[in-house]
C-alpha cells in the first residue's frame, strides 16, 4: 500500500498487464517476470524485430496469452480491455540508421506510443511503464547526468522520437489522470540481447578474427546495465514511487570505453585482431560520444545491479556463442 | 556575412522563403514583412484556422504565390523546390482543448512537421525557424524561465507535441546538416489575432456586459507580446545568429495577471460587468498558472519590443472592434 497522487491510498495493482514489443529483447524478459509474479499478461509484438523463440518458455503458461498484431498499423483496442496495467516496449530501437530510415522513428515510436496512449484511455487503463532512453539528454554537460539535467538538444532521431514518447505520457498524465513510470535506459546488455556494439564486433570476429574495424577514435564512453537488472529496477520502481510522473535513469555507476569493450569481448573469444578506428569522436551521427547517467534516484529505492559493465558484455558474448541460431538468416 | 556554424563564412540567404500556415495570425504578418524586405515568398496553408482575407494585401505582390494545400493530407515537397529558408507556422495553435481531440496535435503539430522537414531535405533546403512555445518549459521551477532550463515535464499535448518537433528538427540539424532557429512564444496579441483570452472575453463582453465568467480564480500569471515585436524578433535572430540550432524565448520582459488584463479589456470597451471567477489555479487542464520567460538572449541582440502587454492587449481589443467580420460565421 501507498499513498496515491491523488492523496488517496492505493495499491499499484498489477493483476493483469500488457507488455507490448513481448517478443523482444527487453519485453520478453519483463513477460517472464511478471509471470513468476503470478501477474496475467498480454503479449503483443508485431515480430518485426522481436522474435517468437523468446517466448518459448512462457507460450504455454496459463496467465500468458500472445496477440501478434501491429500497433503501428492495426486497431488494438480490444487488447487493453479490463487490462490495469501497460510495460510499453514496442519501438524501432536501435539509435543508429535513424538517418537512413527517418520515418520509421515517427511510426514506431512517436505514433505507436500514442496509440497505446488512446487504446489505454479508451479502455480506463491509466498506468503506464515506458521505456525512454539516456539518449534524451543529447550531448549532456553534466556526468553523471541526472533525471533533471538541463533541457536537452537532441542530436538523433531515435531519441527525438522517445522524447516525443516521454511528452506525449506525461501530457496524459495531466489531462487524463495517467500515471507513468518513465525509465531513460542505457543501452541494455545480457541474454537475447540482439543489436548494438557487442553482436557487431562478435559477427565481424566470427567472420575475421584477424582484423577488427570499428567506428570512432575508441575513446567513446558508454555505460550498460544487465538486462535482469534492467527488469528489477523497472518492478521496483513501479512498487515503490507513487507520483503522477516517475522518471529514473536506469543505468550502472559506470562508464567503459569503447576500446575497453573490443578487449573484453577479443579476450572471451580468445582472439587478438589488428584494431583499426575509424576516427572521430562520433560512433556514427548521432552517437553521443558520452552516456553515463547518475542513478542515485533508482538507487534510493534500495535497488543496486548484479552485474558490471565488463561482466554483462562477457556474458552477451556467451549468450551470443551459445544462441548461433540468432545468426541463421541474418548476415 | 557571419560566421557560418561549419566555420565557413556564409551568409543567411533568405531569397525564395516558404512560410507555412501563410494565412494565419503570425504567418500572414511574416509573409508581408518579408515581401517589404524584398524577398520572394511562396505561402502554404489549407486555410482551416488561417483566412484567406489575412493576405487581402499581398495576394497580388508579384513576389508572393499563395499554394492552397493540406500538408498533412497531401504531398508539398514540390512546394519547396528552390527554396532556402522556412518559416514553419502551420500548426494547431490552441494550447487548449488537447483532451478533446487529442489526435490533432499529433497530426497537424509533429506529423506535419515532419513532413515540413523531409519536403526540405528532398529539396535540399536545410535552413528552417520553428514556432515553438513557451508551454513547453511545463510547471518550470524557475523565473523568468531561460532556454537552459531544468529538464521540463509536458503538461499539455500542445506544448508535447512542439516539443516533439523541436526535437525532430535538432536531429535534422544533427543528422542533415539542416540549420535551424527555435522560437518559444509566450502569447502574441495584436492586428490578426483570432483565438485566445482576449478575444474570448471580448466576444462575452459583447454579449453581455453585465457578467463575466473567467476561467481560473483571475491570478494566473501570463506574458504576452505584440505580433510585429514577435515577427522583428525573428527576422533579427535569423540574421544574427548562426549555430546549428539556435533557440531562443520570445516575449516580453513583464508578465501580468488574468484579472489584470480584464480590467484593461473592460475599460477599453466601457463596460463594468460583474466578473465571476471559476476558481483554481488552472485555466483549463494543462493551463500554465505562471508563464514569464527569460529572454535575456533575443535582448543581447539588440532585439527590444515596443509595446508593453497592457498596450498589446488594448491593440487587440481595439483590432477586434475594427474588425467584426472575424465573427461572423464564428459563433
Amino acid at each position: 500500500m501507498a499513498s496515491g497522487h491523488n492523496g488517496k491510498i492505493m495499491e499499484t495493482a498489477l493483476h493483469h498487464v500488457v507488455v507490448t514489443g513481448a517478443a523482444g529483447f527487453i519485453g520478453s524478459h519483463m513477460v517472464e517476470r511478471l509471470l513468476a509474479l503470478g501477474v496475467r499478461v498480454t503479449g503483443i509484438d508485431n515480430l518485426s524485430t522481436g522474435k517468437i523463440n523468446f517466448l518459448g518458455g512462457v507460450m504455454k503458461h496459463p496467465n500468458f496469452i500472445f496477440v501478434l498484431r501491429d500497433l503501428y498499423m492495426e486497431n488494438c483496442d480490444d487488447i487493453f480491455h479490463g487490462v490495469d496495467f501497460v510495460f510499453h516496449f514496442s519501438a524501432n530501437a536501435d539509435v543508429r540508421f535513424g538517418v537512413d530510415q527517418p520515418r520509421k522513428d515517427l511510426e514506431q515510436n512517436t505514433i505507436v506510443t500514442f496509440n497505446v496512449l488512446e487504446a489505454m484511455r479508451k479502455n480506463q487503463v491509466r498506468k503506464i511503464a515506458f521505456s525512454s532512453t539516456g539518449s534524451v539528454y543529447g550531448e549532456a554537460k553534466i556526468f553523471p547526468t541526472p533525471e533533471d539535467a538541463q533541457f536537452p538538444v537532441q542530436t538523433s532521431l531515435y531519441a527525438a522520437s522517445k522524447l516525443a514518447c516521454e511528452g506525449m505520457i506525461q501530457a496524459y498524465c495531466e489531462g487524463f489522470d495517467f500515471q507513468a513510470w518513465i525509465f531513460r535506459f542505457v543501452s541494455i546488455l545480457g541474454e537475447r540481447y540482439t543489436h548494438g556494439h557487442v553482436i557487431d564486433f562478435y559477427r565481424k570476429l566470427k567472420n575475421n578474427s584477424l582484423v577488427l574495424d570499428v567506428l570512432g577514435d575508441g575513446t567513446q564512453r558508454k555505460s550498460y546495465l544487465y538486462i535482469q537488472d534492467c527488469i528489477s529496477a523497472q518492478l521496483l520502481a513501479v512498487q515503490k514511487t507513487d507520483d503522477a510522473v516517475n522518471i529514473f535513469n536506469l543505468g550502472v555507476d559506470d562508464y567503459c570505453e569503447v576500446k575497453e569493450s573490443v578487449a573484453w569481448i577479443c579476450n572471451e573469444l580468445g582472439v587478438s585482431p589488428q584494431i583499426n578506428y575509424a576516427g572521430g569522436r562520433n560512433g556514427w551521427i548521432g552517437d553521443n560520444p558520452f552516456i553515463y547517467l547518475d542513478t542515485k534516484k533508482i538507487s534510493a529505492l534500495g535497488w543496486a545491479p548484479l552485474l558490471t559493465i565488463k561482466n554483462s558484455v562477457i556474458r552477451t558474448v556467451r549468450y551470443l556463442d551459445a544462441n548461433q541460431w540468432l545468426f541463421e538468416g541474418n548476415p
